[in-house]
């Protein structure tokens, strides 16, 4: 492989964000003309990677829950984590960049990008798998996180998931991905100094007082359970956006407990379930954010998990504007979704 | 009408983000279902609003090129600019809230949310239309964007276009649309910032040093004319991605003469008919970023129409992160689109 095909970081000389440069992900099996706007239950059985017996067809597992005579990549598993085969970044050995071009400012794609394929049989609704499959897979996420935190290189982990041809997902037998970075990304450092700046100026934590404010008002629950909280946020980028969030100030996912795990499994689903009624299975992603790799506990910052449908399409007034048009205000889904749930 | 269903901007108050609530905007035809990833010859011509004769189905015309002996609202034009009978924002009498709750920040959705239909037939491809025609809808975008840069109340107007139902286009029948705002949107601020911040250190706009680095390595420029210029930007959030300045400094697009128009025009068509020789009539996006309303000219600013293919669609880690990832480097873009204009 050429060094041209090397993915890069790059920064926008005028706005300052970053976008990852990836040659490699042209490659992948996708088009834009099967899109659906809607998951379905999963075809393509025939030569789907991510099945049982097809651990051929992947790089070596980097984690998984096996049956005890086992052996790895062979079958008997109920979840694995592979490198993505197409990655978006990739352990190539410089972290930063040999040129110091500071106007056209690039850095080498260092990266690691897994897969987490989250069953063994063939089935692309997270909601058809049970409790306990759906508490495996954040466990996986947790200790994913945590292992791929330790590398020095990486300071940031995302985590996300992509239910649906429109939401961009590629394969539909069910996954989610992991891409650990040498930079916290924009969106996250943006939250970041915003909850930084709250903090500062008030002496709590934004999330905090949200959930305080939104469980006084009730207009924007969706759910609840003992120890989490599924929120329409206040201002929404799309339609049926969803948080869940735990009650109790915590910065980093990474200490999410076994039995903690199997309680936002249930509200997890329960909420999925709830989208599926309203929406008709829409697509859609959810993403983790969580603080930074090997960050303390922070005081201002509280990880969470959004849910975010794909029921409109950005267009050239989101792209140009970077604000977004939502057609429904999060106290009527919220009130749409506490009714079917 | 209630006050429930009036838009409102809403202020997230974690990063700081605005978004539109826009609940007329549901009641729009448009279904994620019919979405084509490439844009194609028009059909429904029989229910079209925007076709020759169709007139009474449009708002009353704010602006219009017709024979001298037709009236507003009649045929006989080639070219009207109607209120959006959808629209995102409307001229509501409150430009501040009334409540001063800066927690959960609200404000009326007030605006303008106009329409330009491009010609009288129905056609669905810009480069379809003439230059002379391209360079009138040039000419309309300067005249409203002035016209309502007049009103106080409004502090930018932004103006974008959809081609496809990919890119969130609604109808086929050509045409953009322009959004009067009391705000001037997230993305424009962050440019105007990056910029700004930029001329305080360097005492030079950044987008005159962009273009002097590209026209003197090449290799990102896709097309010239005599005073303007067409570039693949340096970290471009989509592939081919390409952006069409004014060569010689300009923060606002509104001192465009006519005559420069016809040029803009000219160059403006070739770089489209090179993205759909490459990427076979892709559906795309281009909006146009100038100086806020009312603004003197701006030493740091610099306007410019980007133009955004959409190829491939923004999932869980565009809309986690915020970081884009595009396979193409604009290098390689730059290169086809100069091969195949």
């Amino acid at each position: 492989m050429s060094d041209a095909a090397l993915p890069e970081y790059r920064r926008d000389p005028v706005s300052g964000r970053w976008v990852v440069i990836a040659p490699e992900r042209s490659a992948r099996p996708m088009t834009l003309a099967h899109a659906e706007p809607h998951h379905r239950d999963a075809d393509g059985r025939a030569e789907c990677p991510f099945c049982e017996g097809m651990e051929h067809d992947t790089p070596h597992e980097t984690y998984a829950l096996r049956a005890p005579d086992t052996v790895p990549d062979g079958p008997g598993w109920r979840l694995r984590v592979v490198p993505n085969k197409f990655p978006a970044v990739r352990p190539i050995a410089e972290v930063v960049a040999k040129s110091r071009d500071t106007f056209f400012e690039a850095r080498p794609g260092f990266g690691r990008h897994e897969v987490v394929i989250e069953c063994a049989r063939h089935v692309s609704d997270p909601v058809a798998l049970s409790d306990d499959e759906f508490r495996d897979v954040l466990l996986a996420y947790r200790d994913r996180v945590a292992a791929l935190s330790s590398d020095p290189r990486c300071e940031y982990v995302t985590v996300f998931k992509n239910v649906g041809a429109e939401a961009g997902a590629s394969l539909a037998h069910l996954h989610s991905q992991i891409v650990a970075t040498p930079m916290v990304p924009d969106a996250v450092v943006a939250e970041l100094a915003g909850a930084n700046a709250y903090y500062t100026r008030e002496g709590r934590c934004v999330f905090c007082d949200i959930i305080a404010r939104d469980l006084a008002d009730g207009r924007r629950v969706v759910a609840e359970s003992t120890h989490f909280i599924a929120l329409a946020p206040f201002a929404p980028r799309f339609a049926y956006e969803t948080w869940v969030l735990p009650k109790e100030h915590d910065s980093r996912y990474e200490t999410l407990t076994d039995i903690r795990a199997g309680e936002l499994a249930g509200l997890m689903r329960r909420v999925l379930a709830g989208l599926d009624r309203v929406l008709r299975s829409p697509a859609y992603n959810y993403y983790l954010h969580t603080g930074p790799a090997r960050s303390a506990a922070l005081p201002h910052y509280h990880w969470h998990i959004e849910i975010a449908p794909r029921t409109a399409r950005a267009a050239g007034f989101e792209w140009g504007s970077g604000w977004f048009i939502n057609a429904v205000p999060p106290e009527r889904a919220a009130e749409e979704l506490r009714e079917l749930m």
